[in-house]
């Protein structure tokens, strides 16, 4: 986002991303993600070309708090989801601390091999400096991958709070990753965060750990049946694995095919799709509105901002003024 | 919320309101919650009228996990602050859980004492049935209070997460109730929260619960001293307290009043009123388009959003589509 290269048209990069270019795609992102309006606008061209190209993947969330082995276990599982044969995105949703400022994630290059794999595509998000609109951004890419043929895709958050709800509203499966030898309050995990999730996967199943994990596992196991049943009508499944034996990890991506297939069968899959492109829908509405402000009136906007801040106008009184700016504006479209 | 009154002129809520009436109070803060797009238009013409009348209380954001004793906290804390010759109005903002739609706050009558007393005016608000505009709504039941002559506002949440952020950025202090011998962890606290907090307060500090909370209370003052300092400067207090005893209760009113000194010194309490007005601007005007597209294009919506989940029209052509057919219609006013 802060090198700025020369664009190219749209045709260029909706023909790069839909030939799976991998520079192509990652250049597309960077256009979602710009904060620039020309390049937003560039970014809107491309996604209403490749959108009838998009909506094939297997869309999975995946969170849990930092210290959980997250990174080590989107590669290890990342890897065994490629020898099936399948192409891999993952994306992140970074909502850094609001008040300190730090990135939570560490760099780049925190999956390794998986980096390395050509059928793999991993894309770290610093949204840390977008007011709100993370979620929209997050889809475009989402859309943007699929067109570029990767088959599953995986969104990972860093599992502290609100950005789980927004992850949630655009995957077909959310797994939450937990540690064994801790109470679901120790982890800081809350009680909204799990009833979300359609399985929780206890990390660091080996050695000593293996017993502590079985038994963390039957305890959610039954803690779960406790939750109302999801619309889904899909039980939420407890798994063990270990990144570092490879144990439990084909179980959790047969998990996942099974999920699919049952909810595709009922109807809920195609159903939670339709309902999450009627509230894409409605994001992209107020996305739309943002740009046009930003387009036509930032200046008015930035100098009622000021009025209000020096209480010579009341925030109602100035959101009347930028609605009728507005009206006026569009009279001229 | 469900028992539709007839309703009153602008002018005899606004009269009914500055005179300090607290039916109509109460009415007013009705109007603000209804869904009802007439009840909306009365309630932003009432606000309009008495914006001038507002910005005089201290306000102040409590919150806490379910079981830390916040009703009874605030009843008797709210008492002391009356005690004061302070007239006190308490707001509750409860985002029921988004599943389970089950109420996580009791009834109305948790704050007994208090809500007999005629200087104190107690509001639950049910904010689990509106999406989004939650803090509008709050925001507005505020105002209304302050021009009705509340010189101390206390604003609950349930403390289970995303609704912190939108209390503090309401608020002038914001006060985080803990338990005794459980870590933050285990109270299911995030960091992010202590970090926002500009007090913690030990509540149950009685009988055989006063070491525990002294010693709870040095272990987070230390924890405090971690953090970094905040825009405002204060450094952040621990305190304990007792509902039953009334121990520390008037230490904690001092100290509130501390602060609102120290920072009203310093000129951070207006520079944060400022910024939290014109962060009010600009949810006030998203409103207005909300409430613009309600009014005229509620149709042309609910057509598109069942042409989205029948994959018919992308959720981005059908955003376009209503942003044009709102340009449409603007042309007309």
């Amino acid at each position: 986002m802060t090198s700025i290269k020369p664009r190219l048209k749209t045709a260029d990069y909706v023909k790069g991303v839909l030939q799976g270019d991998r520079i192509m795609l990652g250049q597309a992102i960077t256009l979602v993600e710009s904060n620039l309006l020309t390049d937003q606008q560039l970014a809107a061209n491309i996604i209403k070309k490749i959108i009838d190209h998009t909506g094939r993947s297997i869309r999975i969330g995946i969170t849990g708090v930092p210290g959980v082995g997250k990174s080590t276990f989107i590669e290890s599982f990342g890897l065994r989801v490629i020898s099936h044969g399948k192409k891999l995105a993952v994306l992140t949703i970074d909502p850094s601390s609001k008040i300190t400022k730090g990135s939570i994630l560490g760099d780049k290059t925190r999956m390794e091999s998986l980096s390395k794999n050509p059928l793999a595509f991993i894309r770290p998000s610093a949204a840390g400096d977008t007011q709100g609109g993370v979620a929209h951004k997050t889809r475009e890419a989402l859309l943007l991958c699929e067109a570029a043929g990767y088959d599953v895709i995986i969104i990972e958050t860093v599992g502290v709070g609100q950005s789980e709800v927004e992850v949630k509203s655009m995957v077909d499966f959310f797994l939450l990753l937990m540690l064994a030898g801790a109470g679901d309050e120790l982890q800081g995990i809350k009680k909204g965060i799990i009833e979300m999730a359609d399985a929780i996967v206890i990390t660091k199943a080996d050695g000593d750990n293996i017993h502590p994990a079985v038994e963390a596992q039957a305890a959610y196991q039954q803690a779960l049946h406790l939750l109302p049943i999801s619309p889904s009508r899909w039980q939420p499944k407890v798994l063990t694995c270990s990144a570092v034996t490879g144990s439990g990890l084909e179980t959790i991506w047969e998990m996942i095919e099974l999920y699919i297939e049952q909810t595709t069968a009922s109807g809920f899959f195609l159903q939670n799709r339709q309902q999450q492109n009627v509230s894409w829908f409605n994001d992209n509405f107020e996305q739309l509105i943002k740009a046009d402000i930003e387009q036509h009136l930032a200046l008015k906007k930035s100098h009622l901002e000021n009025k209000v801040a020096q209480q010579q106008l009341s925030p109602q009184a100035a959101a009347q003024e930028l609605l009728e700016a507005y009206y006026h504006s569009m009279k001229k479209f």
